[in-house]
């Protein structure tokens, strides 16, 4: 029995080997050694309250939820989120770089759209009249127009004699919605739900991710409309610099969609340049930075910068005004534009290797124009194994990019996994993006464990908040801390810093940047040891 | 340009060398040099018939069927699986090895049910009268009971006056069901929704891993009162084993639960020991051999041996019976007694490090004896991160499983995949159960081409047939042939071939089963390029 005894006792020395050799790649694991007291003790309380929310707010019965647990399907699970002491102290951590964003969906849908109400110019038209049987598949078109169209006069969209695509403005088509449709609040209800995804239609009527992509796209005609009017894209991204100061993002990269090649302007004129969206963008930017600063709070923000994007339907030669228009930009704001990306379903659209030679050239092009503005590209979001979204993942690292947006299947690929790691090339995973578009199903079956386990670099993203109702990236880390027993706080702080470091930030500003996040991240371990 | 012309070239090599060295690890590219033209042709052809199939079967719309689409959830699209030619085709594919499967569920439910209606001392009792009410609730217990306990005259199950667990034969009680619930034709439908799970069960109300598995574990409960009897465990395993050889499996390896230490014999008395259950096992495989001798079917199968399973809810202390069992018919029956298995949740029940100290123990107790009985070990059946279920997997591997049964985590461990490659530690693959148990939404979600493309030996099952409906392997490898673009015929023939290599047949008998399965093998090919 003595040697039993023996046995046993070798037997956990080498499960404790065994398991440290395991989960030796994780960023937790690396940082060790450099841990704070505070960071360990934060940590650990952290830890004890998700597992006592675990038995108590998830193991609740909540009548319209008929499955809570931790991680759950968002949409469902949103109302119990808020609910926790996890998810509160989890909005007043320091961020870091928010590095996968989508900016015509990065703002409230209801802030967005009570911007448009607020404006005399904004209108609306629809294919063809609403009424209780149309209600759910009409799309509202928006567009700010020159006061000679005003019409505040034409039939309303319920009337059954509506004009098809006829504008009338935004707040007469709100005013005279049909009562039997809820009136003004009906009005609100529809284009709100037009605007965003609900849970019936990710769960239930749109449960594939082909599908759930058709009312995806449908939100961003919508809400373009809206964004694309000066007087409110001011305001929009204002707002959009402004609640990520709040939930603690200290740089945004946004992707912007350039395929439109023009906004319209204050007098409803569709004439302004991306070089003018450029600057507005940049003097919110400075107004931000002079604001903070005489508030104090120099400390929350360095700044943004941009991913020029367009759309994968287009042609390959259709690239070409894309990327003289983006070298244009990138000579005059240098500063501002971070990298160029393809955006759209890979599922269904072109493949990468459908413009490789095309985008070979504008490495060409770049050099020509003595600028450089890196690949950043989406690739790999896609439950596919060997379809051609897949094999985007391929083309995107042969192409250099920097880093890949999602590569959600990138674990299929050891080769692939092997070079990310060498090369430092970071995954923008979206957890709750990935869920709602249903690649995945919770969060606990997400490919993040693997990739954090294989010592993969990755940033954690939202992707489209107002699409998502994911704010910020308090929901992200919050999903992603909940639904794994080996994650923790200092794992989330040290992916927080490295999306700093996974920035196009100059290297000088990194530091700075690295800095403030530093005394931000010890202020936050206080106040989170504080409530013990 | 013509410099553009030459990247792009080198571009495509770069591109096809990167690809290859990403997939170098997987079976079908390591038996690439091997292959024969006739396994090639075949291989396109059946990549031609899954295309196809995409197109037309799956995109057609169902009345009842949301959202179809290949891999989708088994039990909703079963109906339309059975229509396509790929089914029909891989129906006859040679699947090798059945390397898991849990014996008491892995006949026809209704198959089990009716040898129940066959045997006069079979009857039935439920712990209160069933109503409309109560009728989704209940669960029947079935026993066979000596000649002076049949009982036809007690009251009805659905008669209001029915005693709590008071017996009554079964067919009688089939005849009496209440007509308002269908009567005998409720009846059956009643017993068999308890030996199986449906799509609104797994799907709709019990869509949690914890919930399934409380339905699934219930229906073991139902089902091993019809088994648990020497009359109808006989005609059991011979159907076990007749469908298995008409599905094209050539040995089987099931794991049986051994927890319930006596079984009832043809007098309805409870006194069959495991050494008889055996020898009942033993006189069917030899009866089997035999018969397909006699019709020159020799070349389908090659026999069978038994895991030795109990349950992970016992106290440590409790093993210390089942070791002595195991011991003792491992040494009456050395050719039958494969390994040693502990099942059960593993969410739920103990964690195998609970038992360390006793497996460490047994295997001395082994030594003693002069017998080996490998570990061949559930773990990591989760989508835990780091929970017990998923730390199962340190424990299966260190205590030197020579299989690992599910090892559905094993994609977060980068040292335990490590381990599995270089010492061929196999996973026990079970996609459709996997499903049905919600750790995955659908096959595209699954992990296995991760597991495949890292080189990780693999071999598909079918774990619990009767309660799923996936009978033999033929909808397993369905699932995972169509929920991919990179895997093929080949891939699947190199599986099934493996699966051989992996089970616990002595060296002899596996050269014997790899000779008979080549020549099912080539036959099989000629047959589906016979259909082009």
């Amino acid at each position: 029995m003595s040697s039993l005894i023996t046995e046993l006792a070798e037997y956990q020395v080498k499960r404790k080997e065994l398991i440290s050799r395991d989960r030796s790649l994780r960023l937790d694991v690396l940082d060790q050694d450099n841990l704070s007291t505070l960071e360990i003790q934060a940590d650990h309380l952290i830890r004890s309250i998700r597992a006592t929310e675990a038995e108590s707010v998830w193991s609740a019965d909540y009548p319209s939820i008929p499955h809570p647990f931790p991680g759950m399907e968002f949409l469902t699970g949103r109302s119990i989120i808020v609910q926790t002491e996890i998810y509160k102290i989890l909005c007043k951590m320091p961020k870091g770089a928010l590095l996968h964003a989508h900016l015509d969906a990065t703002v409230n849908a209801s802030f967005l759209y009570d911007l448009g109400l607020q404006e005399p110019s904004m209108h609306v038209q629809v294919p063809k009249a609403i009424n209780a049987q149309t209600l759910n598949a009409v799309l509202p078109k928006f567009k700010a127009l020159p006061a000679e169209l005003h019409n505040n006069e034409a039939l309303s969209l319920t009337s059954p004699s509506y004009v098809p695509d006829s504008w009338l403005s935004l707040t007469q088509a709100r005013e005279q919605f049909d009562s039997e449709l809820g009136g003004p609040d009906g009005f609100d209800q529809w284009v709100l739900g037009c605007l965003t995804i609900n849970p019936a239609e990710a769960y239930g009527t749109h449960n594939t991710v082909t599908k759930i992509w058709q009312k995806f796209v449908s939100t961003f005609r919508v809400a373009d409309g809206l964004i694309q009017y000066t007087p409110i894209f001011t305001k929009y991204i204002r707002e959009f610099i402004r609640s990520s100061i709040e939930d603690g993002i200290l740089y945004v990269e946004p992707r912007v969609n350039f395929w439109i090649k023009t906004m319209v302007n204050a007098d409803g004129v569709e004439n302004v340049t991306h070089r003018e969206l450029l600057m507005i963008f940049e003097s919110i930017l400075e107004e931000t930075i002079v604001d903070l600063k005489a508030r104090g709070r120099e400390d929350e923000f360095v700044g943004a910068k941009i991913i020029y994007t367009t759309i994968r339907f287009l042609e390959p030669d259709e690239l070409d005004w894309y990327f003289e228009d983006c070298i244009a930009l990138k000579k005059e704001f240098p500063h501002l534009i971070a990298g160029f990306d393809l955006v759209g379903d890979e599922n269904v659209l072109y493949p990468l290797s459908h413009y490789t030679e095309k985008l070979l050239n504008f490495r060409h092009m770049q050099k020509d124009a003595g600028v450089d503005i890196p690949f950043i590209l989406h690739a790999g979001e896609t439950l596919g194994d060997g379809s051609k979204a897949d094999m985007n993942l391929y083309d995107a690292i042969l192409l250099g990019t920097k880093r890949i947006g999602h590569g959600f299947s990138l674990v299929k690929h050891p080769e692939l996994m092997n070079i990310c790691k060498e090369k430092n090339i970071a995954l923008e995973v979206c957890p709750i993006s990935n869920e709602i578009l249903r690649l995945t199903s919770s969060m606990p079956m997400h490919p993040l464990p693997i990739l954090l386990n294989h010592g993969i670099p990755v940033a954690l993203c939202s992707d489209d908040p107002s699409v998502f109702g994911n704010m910020g990236l308090s929901f992200d880390f919050f999903q992603v801390l909940v639904s794994s027993d080996v994650t923790g706080l200092i794992q989330l702080g040290a992916m927080a810093k490295d999306s700093i470091k996974h920035s196009m930030l100059e290297s000088d500003q990194k530091a700075v940047a690295l800095e403030k996040w530093h005394k931000q991240w010890q202020k936050f371990l206080e106040y989170v040891v504080s409530r013990a």
